[in-house]
């Protein structure tokens, strides 16, 4: 719940101050980014901790603790009758989450040591050890402690996808690849062709993830059974603290570039800054594709200790979530629309907010012209709150639909239809997830690969088109897409702890299937 | 297979024809649309007939067939062991199609024997017609033939749901409706908030289109079981003969306007067609709508045979194809990409197609200035020439992603693996599809309220955000968004198929689950 709040609202907080402080500012009155007469700055900074860091954080922290609960429950559940395994099995998951908090803080230690010229290749470095010490850390438990060697290939497949899926978002959105290069040339013909290539890059870099997901899935399964798939997840959250830190850089580099073109420092260091931003960019799509995987391995391990608390409480040995049960294919179908709705809701409370911001900006514009000329300080607190309230106010709905959605889903289906709404509304939203990440960091960077020269520049037609594109993308990648995230986990999370009132009372299905039957 | 080659290769001729005429036409040369010296005219109007008839006739008769053979193959397998009443419902199916041609061609006698002054309501009193001959005979034929009144609930749904969700498609398409006019007046602050409003918007119409089908599909097999579902089918697809008449429309008119441009007629007429022009692009949005929702259900009514055939074929009662197996989660997590995946393909095929015309058509104009003056002839056969080639030969990649798709998989992955991927891909397809053509039809509708004269008309910078939207929603609505019914239609197709071959061989996930195991 607190992850839904830091998540959903600090991306309504962020984009809303920054598409807000854009739209008047770089629009209407052609005063560029960050400049300190712009009253929506400031919001639009302190957005970027709210919602990149706080945010991010909780996001992660959620899906840390989610998969050490479903790995401890699903052990549980699976070793409940040989007493003796059960123990080792519950030790090894919280030992290697521990190792994992440790590896994090090692790795950050490391890197301390040095002076580092590329800050990407520092922070590349920092993942690796941190990993590593995870790999040896697990080898040694499941060898001398458990005694079951297979467990080490669940940790690892963990640990490899979440690099592996990072690799993809960099693929996607870095423009050192070709996929950013040809938005940025698509841009040329205009601002249609500009949205249609991000569009379409977007949606292609869906298939090399979910190849990275069930490849891990599977190998953990053959490996552990259902524990592995909990298991790796476990293994790739592991190192979840090195990621928020590698994550953190974008919006801190962000913020010094605000900072320093706010305090009027010379343009060299907004060079700098800008550069250092480019970079962030792309470990905070790495960062994004990391919190979209780990979520993904914890709701579907939720997925799977829901089904068997569901068979344990029926004293049933399959619960009958099968294709056939028109239950589950409308639970399927309701689940897989939610992330949509979901969505639609998220960028239109962003729309609202930025609207009211951009109302309040020209407000102080046109009451003290000395704003504009630099001479008076405009209000940067009036902004600041206007973010917060919309934010607050407009995570009402959004977190409605979350929340109750499995409970009136629950109660009309029953448990055969929640989980179809599980399944349903997990696909739906790693795939608008996955899309939106990947096409709003590639819009981002398209932008700055033209800024760097290429296509005619900044300020040609090409960067108009390549602006819009980023605008486009900002709600997209920073509100709507993380919120995909916390919405799978949160639904996963209240349906299982709803079995067994579920298995207890009959579902509306029920009675009608009983009395038109 | 026709129709895959009609819609996705039609959907990618006409877009190319289309975007390709725009960009050297509108954006380049600031000649207007279907001006006769473009010499890509003609290809976007053969286009049109090739896309939105053919490709639509073709869709909804694959439909249409799909229905009746999926409605057939659960009456066999349903009533198998009764054969006595087997044949009635087998007949009952054929004779509902039956009526349903016969409904049609009698509502355009219908309509044809008065003058109308709105060409939209004539359209829709012939969709009542024909609507009202179906269901009585339904009545007819339930009581006094089958004996069975439940089956006129599951056929009056399935004619109802057809209606509704054409409505939704209305409400989010009609610029009589508050949606397409918020988006064009979010136009005013520019490309990227149009491009941000028409997505949330096409995101928010799947809420309304997955309520009607899953009350549909609830209320159907309420009242006859699985047979019903794909009766509910057969009953929303009896009247397609007038929704191909309906979506005809669209087309027609816009073709028509464009005869008119080339001919030189006056602006008078081509006042006339345009008006004509926007009606059909609602009917045309309703006429996808129609087909989505017909694609939902015959797919629906495939994968439940898919499961019943398979159920059989292995002689047990309850194909596992359950949550808690990974294998159905795999399948399910790859089906889901699968759409992704292909609209990625056709979008992005539509963009190489429609830069290969930008060249030709740039060509011509500097080779012979001739052209742009009105002196010479442009050479139009070159352009179609482009337009037939390229929708051909980019047919070649997504063709072979359907069919091959759903084979691999199930040798891989099983017959249960199977089962996930079909239900992954329907329910993303059905999302993405609803999604494109919501959002497509209401950019292209915002761009012409915007032209009627709100917001600052026709050539403001309102007017120049409006037709990025439109342009971007062009590929959305009229190839990827299209392609979708014809993908997971073929896919649930060709699984059904194989299902004698895949039960007789292990697939490589058994063999590693009995290796490792």
């Amino acid at each position: 719940m607190i992850a839904l709040f830091a998540r959903v609202g600090g991306g309504i907080y962020t984009k809303a101050a920054d598409v807000g402080a854009d739209l008047v500012g770089k629009v209407e009155y052609d005063i560029p980014e960050d400049d300190p007469r712009n009253p929506a700055t400031i919001a639009d900074n302190v957005g970027d901790n709210v919602g990149d860091i706080a945010g991010m954080g909780s996001d992660l922290t959620e899906s840390y603790v989610g998969s050490i609960v479903s790995c401890l429950t699903t052990a549980f559940l699976l070793f409940q009758d040989t007493l003796e395994t059960d123990y080792r099995y519950i030790l090894f998951t919280i030992l290697i989450a521990g190792v994992g908090v440790i590896a994090s803080v090692l790795s950050v230690m490391f890197i301390r040591m040095k002076k580092w010229e590329n800050p990407h290749k520092a922070l590349n470095i920092a993942t690796y050890v941190a990993t590593g010490v995870v790999v040896v850390a697990t080898i040694l438990l499941s060898l001398l402690y458990v005694n079951n060697w297979k467990l080490i290939i669940a940790v690892v497949a963990g640990l490899l996808a979440g690099i592996a899926i990072g690799f993809v978002a960099e693929i996607y959105t870095s423009s050192d690849y070709k996929e950013v290069k040809r938005i940025a040339e698509e841009s040329q013909t205009g601002h249609a062709t500009n949205i249609i290539a991000g569009f379409g890059s977007g949606m292609k870099s869906t298939a090399l993830t979910i190849l990275v997901l069930v490849t891990v899935i599977a190998i953990a399964y053959f490996a552990c059974g259902e524990y592995g798939i909990a298991l790796a997840a476990v293994g790739m959250l592991s190192t979840a603290g090195i990621t928020v830190s590698v994550d953190g850089y974008g919006p801190i580099s962000d913020n010094a570039g605000g900072i320093a073109q706010m305090a009027g420092l010379p343009s060299e260091v907004r060079g700098i800054t800008d550069k250092l931003d480019s970079v962030g960019n792309t470990t905070a799509a790495i960062g994004k594709g990391f919190c979209i995987g780990s979520a993904t391995l914890t709701s579907l391990a939720f997925i799977v200790s829901f089904v068997n608390a569901a068979e344990k409480a029926l004293q049933i040995d399959d619960l009958l979530i099968t294709l056939d049960n028109p239950a589950v294919l409308v639970g399927i179908l309701i689940g897989a629309m939610l992330p949509y709705f979901f969505s639609a809701l998220t960028i239109a409370a962003v729309g609202r907010a930025a609207n009211k911001m951009v109302e309040e900006v020209r407000a102080q514009f046109s009451n003290d012209p000395g704003i504009l000329a630099g001479t008076s300080v405009p209000n940067y607190n009036r902004c600041i709150d206007i973010s917060t309230k919309a934010s607050l106010r407009e995570m009402i709905l959004p977190g409605v639909v979350a929340v109750f959605s499995p409970i009136v889903g629950g109660l009309v289906l029953g448990v055969e239809g929640l989980g179809g709404i599980l399944i349903g509304g997990l696909v739906s939203a790693i795939m608008l997830a996955v899309f939106m990440a990947n096409a709003g960091g590639a819009w981002d960077n398209a932008k700055k690969y033209i800024e760097e020269g290429h296509f005619g520049g900044k300020g040609s037609e090409t960067h108009h088109a390549a602006v819009t594109g980023d605008t486009v993308g900002d709600p997209l990648k920073d509100t709507a897409g993380p919120s995909m995230d916390i919405l799978i986990k949160l639904m996963s999370v209240i349906s299982l702890v709803l079995v067994p009132v579920l298995v207890k009372i009959p579902s509306l299905w029920e009675l009608l299937v009983n009395l038109l039957g």
